[in-house]
């Protein structure tokens, strides 16, 4: 693992929360994102060298929506990067971690990911990612 | 806001969970605190220049053991790092949030903390701290 990538909140209302999240950060969204492949729309802010993710659920069957029905709005996961994808998903594998999809697949902000179970990490959603370098 | 100072985790063993972060991270807590005021025995991790602080609860009544009996095990807070904790108070209460003490507590890693009301940050339990500087 390299670093946080950043910090996941699930939002009911991007909208709302981009208001609510200016003010508390003192800084705006640098940007927003729809991930069609996870049902979610995303907004990014930046804190120092950090990233926060706000998701709203744009399907009643995104995981966010879920997450919410479950739990309410709040924090979601927390996504680590890391170098070498297949190789983090094999380290953890062996010492027993979950991982709900073995494929990575395409997020937000121009990364393949991975999910770990929070049932094997004490229930904390560990995603992990890996930056997609596009060749020219 | 400078930046994200760590995040909090709640668990219910902090020995058990020692070792499933050390394998997860893949690095051992540097360091383990106690702190009474709160309630709470902390473990600290660092991923590059963030870090994550595990939390158990050592009284019934802990801010720790009611989360992990109201929700279970999992991520409990995001701590942001300011240099001037009396400012940043007066500006987010003039924004609207809710500050749930007003004058600051002392906290683990030598910080000078302050929390807001998830009422008022959609559900996300957010710590203020500023580093106490000791005088020779």
């Amino acid at each position: 693992m390299k670093k946080i990538e950043h910090i996941g909140i699930a939002v009911k209302n991007l909208e709302t929360s981009n208001s609510l999240f200016h003010k508390l950060l003192g800084v705006p969204s640098y940007k927003t994102e729809l991930v069609e492949s996870e049902g979610v729309k995303t907004a990014f802010y930046k804190i120092g060298e950090h990233k926060i993710e706000l998701l709203e659920a744009t399907t009643l069957d995104s995981p966010i929506a879920k997450f919410i029905e479950k739990r309410g709005e709040g924090i979601h996961h927390i996504a680590f990067e890391v170098d070498n994808l297949e190789a983090e998903i094999k380290r953890l594998k062996k010492e027993g971690f979950e991982i709900i999809n073995e494929n990575p697949k395409e997020g937000a902000d121009n990364k393949r990911v991975v999910f770990l179970h929070p049932k094997s990490t004490q229930g904390v959603l560990v995603e992990l990612c890996q930056e997609i370098i596009l060749k020219e």
